[in-house]
């Protein structure tokens, strides 16, 4: 008998979150949710990481509706969620209450597995969540961020297993953001956890698939003793995205292993999605293939193209190579964060800084937070001379306990912000909302009735309207002196079929 | 020590084929051949399959002298080709004088590895091919096309390997041209290879990515022994194509196997290529993800897209579901040849018209002789009533015999033919030329002293026309009855910044 191998279907959160920016609205997921609950997964990824904030802030959707939708259309699959450990879904600590309130509520509203994961994989940071997700009943999985440096090892790999599992975690993830994790590490990290923390132990795979390699490494993973990994239905797979549920059910035939994915429903979640793919064109990546140079930087793609940006808007963008090169310094300042949001972006910003005006001359207030442990504990030691520049920038201590220790309650005060919000509905639920993207919230909550905006384009239509727009950036202004136009006259022009009123006045 | 994998690179040949409709210009492929002659592949293969017809029918080209070009430019890496057994680069047999002469000119002209393939499989057709390459001292690599069937078994492909050998083969190609090869099977066809016919075989893999799979295929592949695998540069890789030379590379760090290639050279091939590609977009692949329902329908992307042409012609889309389950029943009634040029066209023409006219009603000159034996000898015995109706059909008899020793010598009058046509240069390049390409030699032969074109568009001005297409559609023509113009009069019209001069006259 085949060892069977779980899969979580990432084709409602992390598949559009990669290759279309976050933007697929619920009404388009709402007609795959029967097949994607009859197929068989493990669990099925749909909701945090980006798309709650993506929800309210270009969606006008309620992501806690979004939510009880899916739980509604999907009662026999795990719910499955991202969470960034004390940030939450935002970007920055909070108060412990507040976090165990938003486990709570998401739990409250359907969600059965929390994936919980701190950007500098600093265990403490995942404590209160998942110690908030065991008291609600649901899965606690721990999580290890991959990377690669002179510093991380196997053996630390494990070591942080070993806390995730004495914190209470039902499951491990290795989760691989930048498409880094090669099969022979694959192999060995999750043999070594399945040997030093017991076979029983459950080891789930997340991969990316950006550098082409990692279909390879989930193979590898599971020979080692992996029993879950994420997979994107194809329609919606690869690039920084990743590798395809059905070449994944097909990788396996003939081994020792099998996924009893049901290929039927596989199909027909695959088809629809071909369906709504390019109704999002505008957001789609522009990347398709692979992309290797990231094992030589460690740099994952989204970050080179933000330092690109910044670089640009200095007229500096010839000096991408002295940043590429100035990040792994700064890391190393850093003591070896991985790079993952929003780790990428303080290093990636420092880099640039670094090279623009000299290093450490300039630094951001989120690269001295990260330097004083604000973030929290990075695996190596920081670097004592950028260390004390970083105190007299912040001009405050470094630390070293739990950041969220500094923190006092702060529910009471949230509650009263939100509650100033127009249209704020009252629930706790709100509160988490305001209390995690306040600006945003500040325009969402009024707008909320409104109902939620679909971004997709019928493909049809885009093609007509760009058409429509090359015409009328066309029509002809003729010199006055030359023109036969004595007042407006209308031509009645079709282009590729669609018929448009084109109105020519004289110059 | 890591056991070094070679690797061939099919960017020069496969991989434009797959991806760009085999359009490439010698002059897009010059730049990046010092780069690839020192990257360290085990060959690059640059010659055969599509190329020599795209050559002369797209490109004003003459195939012997980019043969030169290469051999010249890459005096340190062997050179590789795709030869049809005794098809050659043609589409039907021809006598063995002529392959052995095709053989001798394309060794003299620079060709080093010959993989020799026949579509049904039938060693007699590799035959007189095989001693060829081996009497010119250049190396025979004997091919086995993987398919898979009720009837194809891993020690038929075993006993294929053997007859390869026995005839002379330098190394053993398992081809597999429509990602159908997992990675079990790879590893239980190498391993069984190996046990068998002794682990000095050199066996050399050639899997396309379409499926997503294959990567994971390579990797069994060479845990089961593997010597040599093919992949194509990143920028110019994945989709129909082939698995990409960097992730490749990059997948076997840590493991007991290495490439030993050159990592800077393969970025700048990669850099190269990347800026090629564009040139090429209007004969680009729309394929870019993977496509598993090839393993359902065991059909290769390209076949169906033809068979949906076929059925679109006579308003009968509608079909494409019976066709495709047709498919099969085909196949077998022809004693399961592999589908690949020409077995999948002919199989799949007979699928449409079955579907059209019922069951072998009507039948394709090309199916009867498939059935009759005339393509070779299939591995599974014919349908008796299909082979009863298929000699009815072509008023000839089943042959068992070497199809080629069917033909009588044909040099001569192919000399005779090619001298001809004007612009002739006297040759035994030209007469193969003419002999195999004989409608597109005649139009080639003429027009080779007006040089190479290069069909190749710089991307910006392709989007520049394009918009003063769409301009010039809706240049309004007013109705006479309404229009204010007595006579022509002209526009200075800018369109996304170019000019352009537009006339309007009276409707």
């Amino acid at each position: 008998m085949p060892r069977k191998i779980e899969v979580t279907e990432l084709i409602l959160r992390d598949a559009h979150q990669s290759l279309m920016a976050t933007r697929m609205s619920l009404e388009d997921m709402v007609p795959a949710c029967e097949d994607i609950d009859n197929a068989g997964y493990w669990s099925a990824e749909c909701w945090g990481g980006a798309t709650f904030d993506s929800c309210i802030r270009f969606l006008n959707e309620d992501p806690w509706e979004r939510l009880r939708t899916f739980k509604k259309l999907m009662p026999k699959t795990k719910l499955q969620m991202l969470l960034r450990g004390q940030n939450l879904l935002g970007y920055r600590h909070y108060e412990d209450s507040v976090v165990e309130r938003f486990v709570m509520k998401a739990a409250e509203n359907g969600m059965d597995v929390f994936r919980v994961f701190d950007a500098v994989n600093d265990p403490r940071n995942l404590e209160v969540s998942m110690r908030a997700v065991k008291k609600s009943g649901k899965h606690a999985q721990g999580t290890i961020c991959y990377t690669v440096s002179p510093v991380h090892t196997v053996q630390g790999f494990v070591n942080l297993a070993k806390q995730l599992i004495a914190m209470g975690a039902d499951s491990i993830c290795l989760k691989d953001m930048a498409a880094l994790l090669k099969p022979q590490p694959a192999y060995d990290i999750v043999k070594a956890i399945k040997e030093q923390c017991g076979q029983q132990v459950l080891v789930h795979i997340h991969a990316h698939a950006t550098t082409g390699v990692t279909l390879v490494s989930l193979m590898k993973a599971i020979e080692a003793g992996a029993d879950i990994v994420d997979t994107a239905i194809s329609s919606l797979s690869l690039g920084p995205g990743h590798n395809p549920t059905e070449s994944f059910v097909e990788m396996l035939e003939g081994t020792g292993y099998t996924t009893e994915l049901d290929g039927a429903r596989l199909s027909k979640i695959k088809n629809y999605f071909a369906t709504i793919r390019p109704r999002y064109q505008e957001f789609l990546s522009n990347i398709t293939g692979v992309e290797t140079d990231i094992f030589k930087s460690q740099i994952p793609g989204g970050m080179i193209s933000n330092m690109e940006s910044q670089l640009k808007q200095q007229d500096a963008e010839d000096k991408l190579v002295e940043v590429l090169e100035e990040v792994p310094r700064v890391r190393k300042a850093a003591g070896y964060p991985p790079l993952v949001t929003p780790s990428s972006q303080i290093v990636g910003t420092q880099a640039v800084f670094n090279v623009m005006m000299g290093p450490y001359a300039t630094m951001s207030g989120e690269f001295a937070d990260l330097m004083l442990g604000y973030y929290g504990e990075t695996i190596a030691p920081k670097d004592p001379e950028v260390l004390k520049k970083a105190e007299a920038h912040a001009k405050k201590p470094a630390i070293t306990c739990r950041p969220a220790d500094l923190l006092k309650p702060e529910w009471d005060a949230l509650k009263k912000t939100a509650a100033a919000i127009e249209g704020f509905n009252g629930s706790d639920e709100d509160v988490l909302t305001a209390a995690m993207f306040p600006p945003v919230a500040a325009k969402f909550f009024p707008a909320r009735k409104n109902g939620p905006k679909n971004l997709g384009k019928d493909p049809a239509k885009v093609k007509a309207d760009a058409a429509a727009a090359a015409v009328a950036a066309a029509t002809p202004t003729p010199a006055a002196q030359d023109s036969p136009l004595k007042g407006p006259v209308t031509y009645g022009v079709t282009v590729n079929g669609r018929k448009h009123k084109v109105t020519v006045a004289p110059g």
